[in-house]
């Protein structure tokens, strides 16, 4: 059982999760239970450290951060207690998280599970502090922002969990984003790979690592609310769904604003140029989503590809400065786009889902900027102004609608 | 260099502790810092977790607390780092500070030295969070309110560091409460046994268990101020004090207002019977300080002893239960009064210092309750309401008053 910091935010809140731990184990479950950092504490951190310069010491910050996790386990701990429970609280060096020594983004390496099966088997729930580690020196780590999803999953991976329950404060993961379609339904089951590509796409109920690790190790993922008792949705392996193929060939909706699109004009079309251009963006870790270029009508061609907005300046310096050597004439730049994609591991299956996609975007007069598929997801650039347009157009048509509304007659 | 929670109880304050570590480095040195929490920190993390009731679990409270210190250490290395320097901040686990399981209340077994050694071999100032060490289970324990003293002084111990500096809000040891008394000094140099005996007096200054294991160990000891350079108070065996010893017989005056006398009126004057009474408040905890019994005229006496006034309640409790069975006519309870003492080693040579005191105290028509002696000790109780006038007769009466003003024309 997995708790975020909204779900831990203040006392009354882990008294609650106290309480829904203490539920499920008198429901006859050894009960886990991995907590972040109480809402605010992190940044309270982040704020504190920031005062000893805009990059403080990477090794230190961690040691910092951690503290927001420790202390929200020792009082959810304290709150078990209190309702006449046992609990004890895990440190990731008392667990053994082992990670990477990269500290701020560490990546899990081992977790010893023995320690938390120990307290499961004296009858007491384990609270365990999400989000860090111990490299092999005995260093604290962190894993990242959101990284208690990944202690959550990659803890129920190592002792074996039947489920990893995150709580979080949406109900679920949903069709496309709610707030953008009022018809969005929540998915009651989904496989790995769909949800893999949702997370890389925007969604952002879950932490995308935490997904891999998951599907890796098999481990079920039930993404619920910490507020109500309801069902959430179940992250599980495709065979798993009990999905109805012909309706749902598409899973969900995704759009992500973060990106820009850059196009370089009349570049020099010889062997070697394209490469160079990308390998200089590698080079300074700009992360280079969709590329594409136009077939050439002579010695020069257009290259246009997007990045993130956050690399969008260190992008424009880099192409100014080499832009000369690859006989660019200009470059433009364009961050009023959307990138809205399609996910489902039907479309495997299905042929004819991007044509779909395509005219059910140009049936709203929607001109497509890019396209770049997957085996399970079609995405197209689109101008920024279509995105709610564009989202319950692709909703509509793929049949992800909700039927208890969709059905009423038109009022 | 051990920084109490007021010396780093901001931003700013870190800061300066960080400046002034490196100028001790700078300087040839290789340094260790030992830090609190910031000032209010403990008390706001004690205050979450009375939310969880009265008495949260001692192994959740320890977990807890030792946020405090590694948020400190975190930053001050943090801080060290900004203005040029090398650190690395050591958690008690880190260390290794081993200690007992006693919760909230633990006592340092051993100490490896080396991964700070290491440290220091590095160039790099070791930042030490205080307070906290860890138990053979891995348990996160700490050493009680204060405790970051006794982490300095074992940890200089364990190194064999040259000295162990305290840096505090006060410039040093004074020979009496400078509250109390204006003409107060600073004692340069004091011995151990002297410093433990005003400790145990009610001087604030050093916790108990520091000096004792500074004692033990040989560790120089340096009070001083955070805020400005000047000299403190040198603690240090007796025979590296260069102290005019014929002046000097006593070091210091102290007062402690927090204990209460209570005097059980005609009890059975036979065998067995005050041994009875003590027994009983000596299993349920409450500690004796002094004891009077009159010489018995008869089949009854009177036994009045001190408690401190934090145990009083438990204390009356007690004694109304056992007083049938030790024939006792009834009690009485004085809580206004106080213990004034004069500490210093030379009284170990010199005779009359005792019967100088009582000449000093009637001399201003203070009427004494009660007496206790040690070898380096004397302690009367005498009312409340004559703290300040005994203080001042027995500072000055022994020589203790700060020359400069002492020997100015009366204005």
């Amino acid at each position: 059982m997995k708790f975020g910091g909204t779900s831990v935010g203040n006392v009354d809140r882990i008294r609650n999760v106290a309480r829904r731990c203490l539920a499920t184990q008198a429901a006859g479950h050894d009960v886990v239970v991995i907590v972040s950092a109480m809402a605010g504490e992190t940044n309270r951190l982040l704020g504190l450290a920031h005062e000893f310069g805009e990059i403080p010491d990477a090794r230190e910050m961690d040691a910092l951060a951690a503290t927001g996790e420790q202390v929200t386990s020792a009082l959810t701990a304290m709150a078990i207690h209190q309702l006449g429970g046992q609990a004890r609280s895990l440190l990731g060096h008392q667990v053994r998280v082992v990670t990477d020594s990269a500290f701020t983004k560490a990546r899990i390496r081992t977790i010893d599970g023995s320690r938390i099966t120990e307290v499961n088997k004296q009858g007491a729930i384990a609270v365990v502090a999400g989000f860090q580690g111990v490299d092999d020196a005995g260093n604290i780590t962190t894993l990242g922002r959101g990284g208690s999803d990944t202690s959550a999953v990659a803890i129920a991976a190592a002792i074996g969990a039947d489920v990893c329950e995150i709580f979080t404060d949406v109900d679920g993961v949903y069709t496309t984003d709610p707030n953008v379609c009022p018809l969005a339904r929540k998915i009651n089951k989904i496989s790995y790979e769909e949800m893999l590509e949702l997370a890389s796409l925007g969604a952002k109920v879950l932490q995308i690592r935490s997904v891999e690790i998951a599907m890796k190790y098999g481990v079920p993922v039930h993404v619920r609310s910490s507020f109500s008792d309801a069902e959430g949705t179940l992250v599980t392996s495709e065979d798993k769904l009990d999905r109805d193929m012909e309706r749902l060939v598409v899973a969900g909706v995704a759009y992500d604003k973060n990106e820009a699109k850059v196009t370089l004009r009349e570049v020099q079309d010889t062997p070697g140029v394209v490469a160079r251009i990308f390998g200089a963006l590698a080079d300074k870790n700009i992360s280079v989503d969709m590329i594409i270029q136009n077939v050439s009508s002579g010695a020069a061609t257009d290259v246009t590809f997007t990045v993130a907005k956050a690399d969008l300046p260190r992008a424009k310096a880099l192409i100014a400065e080499i832009g000369p050597a690859v006989g660019m004439k200009d470059f433009v730049v364009d961050d009023s786009i959307v990138k809205v994609s399609i996910v489902g591991v039907g479309m495997r299956s299905h042929a004819g889902i991007a044509a779909k996609m395509f005219s059910l975007l140009a049936g709203e007069g929607i001109n497509i900027q890019a396209i770049s598929t997957s085996e399970i997801k079609v995405s197209c650039i689109v101008a920024a102004k279509y995105t709610e347009l564009a989202v319950r157009a692709l909703h509509t048509g793929f049949g992800l609608d909700r039927k208890d509304v969709h059905e009423e007659p038109a009022t």
